[in-house]
């Protein structure tokens, strides 16, 4: 009997993380591919990120199901130069080759001033402050750049090319301040935004997309047959190409319209690359780098209402450990349901 | 006897940089710095920027005749980590620092397969692809970022903080072509077409920026006395964040919020810092790099008139190096008083 929409259920963090890798190990994932996974799962939980919690398990275990994604792939870690860190997927899940290549990456970095990771053969379908937050905690910038499928135009076009391109940054914090951490899509709107729209029967505004026929829209359903646009104009499509050849072009993965090509269909994720960019204050010689930063951070928030991004996250961090997430029970069941198949 | 507005003159490069060292000269400069501000002066010009040519030579002649930048400023070179290039700029103007640290930026990014060179004490008042462009020439991925005095407000905020805070991409390209370049300020506009449309008496679009009173106006009078916006709304905000971290805080040269403080009000640039990373794709072993941009950007320029960043830039440089700079009469008598006085 499938739960009412709008019914929810609770569940500890613990319970999120345990059912998440039952249902990625029923759908072949071996321990470590399905632990890494529940990793990033449980912590979007755990910052309120509904987005990229729960919701996304179904399109893991599709991915891994359709044989998309290897279950059991085995990330190859490479140093290729002494600021160049290489991870090949096998084909598996980002998750994986994240958590085994960052301290490789931390450490080159810790080294050299400024380090680089570049992952090709697998498939990110995660929120990416959860790639770069590790980095600040142990006090180094992070950068990262990940493409995906073509949904999105470049400056002036009107056809798909560009994914919706997704680039993070992390800055390390004084006083035992969790990391300032940013994660934005290089489009205007995050693809779900626009299906959701389309769901309600909501008009979306002027700038989130062009229909098929090439001309601006607020009907969810033309932009979602047509093509989304760039955040802020041909900016935010220069950062888009930008992130194609950084996520792409430096790790030999797929562009975003390459991927596209190959998708499957399953409704998970994509192959296409990654990149990440870890540098070490200390090693700059900045001085009192992280006071000035808590200057910079002080004049944001006297400023009104500015706040600092992540702040949300933060917030929901301090608060859904102990409350437990608040989930959609129809969700819970599809996942149980999966679990158990 | 003063040129009559409207009225042209046109300069060979040659007198271009010629009559730029001159001005420069004449203001304080010695014979490194004056060359190295005359070579990103005319590379703007030859690339048909007339907003970074000859237009900003007042502005560094005053920087220098106010005291406020250094003459004879001499930059101090130091490998601080295998990754990490740190320049002092010894309170001068930019280009030379640039122009100093870039060779040691590029040969340790081919050592170490990515490097970062941070500078500080220079003030710069150039446009950001000249800095880039030669690293690209090189085969090398370029990123700048550039911090200024404070005209933009945080995310949500109504107040002066961050800079225009432009970023600058350069990639190599295949085949002889010139390497693909964008510099963009984080700002919705420069602050420069805000004061043409204010002199024009035209207003500027809702999203450039706040009266002082902290709401919303087209009127380009209130957004000058006022706060510029970042472009694209909270995403362009957390970039401006980013670069006011990167250029200023790893460099220890003043975020844009002290700079201003500290401008001495001469029309001319601040000193506020820089830092350039430079990444090489052969040291990540992307096959084929070249080949695969290239077929990136033919998609993109086969999307009807869709087109890559700096074309326009590349099409003047094929023409005006042999037919010369046209510019106006009355900056030019302006810029030749300079350089007699």
């Amino acid at each position: 009997m499938s739960a009412p929409a709008g019914q929810t259920v609770t569940l500890s963090l613990d319970e999120v993380r345990s059912l998440t890798a039952a249902a990625l190990g029923a759908s072949g994932a071996d321990r470590p591919n399905a632990e890494a996974v529940a990793d990033v799962v449980t912590r979007a939980e755990r910052d309120g990120c509904a987005s990229h919690g729960i919701f996304r398990v179904p399109g893991y275990c599709a991915a891994l199901r359709s044989g998309d994604s290897k279950g059991d792939a085995q990330p190859r870690v490479e140093r290729r130069a002494p600021g160049v860190v290489f991870v090949d997927g096998d084909r598996g899940l980002a998750p994986l080759p994240m958590a085994v290549g960052r301290p490789v990456l931390a450490e080159a970095a810790k080294e050299q001033g400024i380090a680089s990771m570049a992952i090709r053969n697998s498939a990110h379908f995660a929120a990416l402050w959860p790639d770069v937050e590790p980095l600040a905690e142990q006090g180094l910038l992070g950068m990262s750049f990940v493409n995906s499928r073509a949904f999105v135009a470049p400056a002036g076009g009107t056809k798909r090319l560009y994914g919706t391109n997704p680039m993070s940054f992390a800055c390390p914090r004084a006083d035992g301040h969790p990391p300032m951490v940013w994660d934005q899509a290089s489009s205007a709107a995050a693809r779900g935004e626009i299906m959701i729209a389309a769901r309600d029967g909501h008009a979306v505004p002027e700038g989130f997309g062009l229909g098929p026929d090439g001309q601006p829209t607020t009907d969810p359903n033309e932009v979602l047959k047509g093509v989304q646009l760039a955040f802020g104009g041909y900016k935010g499509a220069a950062i888009a190409m930008m992130v194609e050849i950084l996520a792409a072009g430096l790790s030999g993965g797929e562009f975003s319209f390459e991927a596209e090509r190959e998708y499957a269909g399953h409704g998970g994720p994509s192959h296409a690359g990654h990149l990440v960019i870890a540098m070490d204050p200390a090693a700059f010689g900045a001085e009192n780098f992280l006071e000035r930063v808590e200057t910079l951070f002080g004049m944001i928030l006297a400023d009104g209402d500015a706040r600092l991004p992540g702040d949300r996250r933060l917030a929901n961090r301090a608060r859904i450990p102990a409350e437990g997430a608040v989930l959609p029970a129809k969700l819970v069941e599809e996942v149980r349901e999966i679990a158990r198949a």
